[in-house]
């Protein structure tokens, strides 16, 4: 079996990757088991995992001779995970447009020319949702974005729907809560507050929080993320339709709704005052109003249908981040 | 003040045409009446439409050099109305994203290059709607269209809210209801049916009705959907906030439901039943199946809110139909 990721150099993108290679297999799209042979990892930057089994491959995405070389007929299954973050596409509008929307519709116009429909797992966001909503947010609650990456986002959805309807691929379009505590430096997603929060106090170092402590997120930890990316994919085509969903592949990953002054508090609980102290509260009023438009509680019933879940609690999260990411931690 | 068409020597857009000469003016995107100068009529044939005021551009709409030379600096507004119809974007996959998608794209893009943001009434459908729906369907109804028409008109609409947020354009996405009595011949619409029952015997001919009498449509007169465009067009932006949709630019347009077997009985008591006789039922399931995925009954807030309106009966409509397009009426 030949698997794709893009973005795979990235967070999620090397995270899902080090799983699929743990796991060994995964189910193609006539539903059988099979060994994953090769796990192709393109990105702009070189992917850092090494195995026998993993193919890099560095470029630019909208380019069809890039994507022509690394899906080769016999790919099997495309995780699309490459997407320019919320914060610089809505400052880019064209960058955004760009690797958002031609990037994704050159992946799935290659797929429509491969041996076998492949499966193909898009990831979404919650950015597809703004304007007037339903408190909590249901599964076909209107999609009216209100950043250029909602709506790049949501026209994504609407191609690999619409091709999975063809017979030309069998698509999933998974829409992720915001994915925290993530490592590293801050990215341009107007999220990327809801690791700095936590991840830079943790390191001893000051950070910024530039929304207010009553606004709430819905989130999801990395590990549950990539075992819903897994689910999203593994998941046969006919369980959308036994769970009342046969006109969609559109589905809201299930999260945990969480208020950024309640994230500050369990990072006290779990790392102690001197560290939750390091958060100094500076409303930037550009993020806000984009974190604004995104809604923070949702009412899942297809992602738990077809067995994704969401974490239990913000502080299992922190130590979750604790374990994965610093194996030394602060003392408390 | 410079209008386009585009499609503007269909059938909508000549009559649309014809109506904004007649008017003499429009309103622009700062609120103010202005004198229609210069009216551009763009399709793949030349529109027929003769005044000192028209200018008649011939091409591909997916042609930046052909887009540039139509739209110059000083274009007000964009009425966009080319499309391929959803029976052959259904069977052309890559002719719809071509003209429906791209078309509309190189369109926006070009209005971002102009002098001032100009007014973009962009014609979408009731296509964009499917799956599972509330009865009736109302403004904020989920967005699953079930054909690819209804995903690239969706997409369509994504981008003109998305470029009217930005400041780009000052858009207004229209979801027509089926428009009927078209004149005519038979087009490669799923819904061209519902003007061939009519027009057809009232010319003495045989028509075929490719669905059920008890499938029911949504449906408008020319003359109402010109109207509806003209008020889409004139309407102030702010119109929308007002109404309470500051979130979304994209208009139910009011219609009529009206089942197909009550067309034929609105026929025969305007035309008589020797003519109503004409038509033929013969079911066709690709047809069948494309139709009955929209929706036939709304409740639109926003488009009356707007000023837009809806036709009486059927009756009305047969007998405007007879009026505009048939100056010579069969007998009863």
């Amino acid at each position: 079996m030949r698997v794709v990721i893009t973005g795979g150099a990235g967070f999620l993108g090397s995270r899902l990757a080090r799983r699929i290679l743990e796991r060994g297999q995964l189910t193609d799209a006539s539903g059988t088991q099979r060994k994953v042979r090769n796990l192709v990892l393109i990105d702009v930057v070189p992917a850092s995992v090494t195995d026998p089994r993993v193919d890099i491959v560095t470029g630019d995405l909208a380019d069809p001779a890039l994507i022509e070389r690394a899906l080769t007929p016999e790919t099997d299954s495309v995780f699309h995970l490459a997407a320019v973050v919320s914060g610089q596409a809505e400052a880019e509008f064209d960058t955004g447009m760009h690797v958002n929307l031609d990037a994704t519709r050159a992946l799935l116009e290659r797929c429509r020319k491969l041996a076998r429909p492949p499966k193909f797992v898009f990831t979404s966001s919650l950015a597809v949702f703004g304007g007037v909503l339903s408190d909590p947010v249901r599964d076909d609650s209107p999609i009216t974005p209100q950043t250029s990456y909602g709506a790049q986002k949501a026209m994504g959805e609407l191609m690999v729907y619409d091709m999975t309807r063809k017979g030309f691929i069998d698509g999933r379009s998974l829409r992720l809560p915001t994915v925290t505590v993530r490592p590293g430096k801050p990215n341009r997603a107007a999220s990327s507050f809801a690791s700095s929060i936590i991840r830079e106090p943790l390191s001893g170092v000051d950070a910024v929080c530039p929304v207010a402590p009553t606004t709430a997120a819905w989130i999801t930890s990395p590990r549950s993320v990539i075992a819903n990316l897994i689910t999203g994919h593994e998941v046969a085509a006919a369980e959308f339709a036994r769970a009342g969903f046969a006109h969609t592949r559109s589905v809201n990953v299930p999260g945990l709704r969480v208020g950024i002054g309640q994230m500050i508090e369990a990072l006290r609980s779990v790392a102690g005052e001197a560290i939750a102290a390091r958060v100094k509260w500076q409303l930037d009023p550009v993020i806000d109003r984009i974190v604004a438009t995104w809604p923070a509680n949702f009412a899942p019933v297809l992602g738990p249908a077809l067995g994704m879940r969401a974490d239990h609690d913000f502080e299992a999260i922190i130590r979750q981040y604790i374990e994965d990411e610093r194996p030394v931690a602060e003392p408390r």
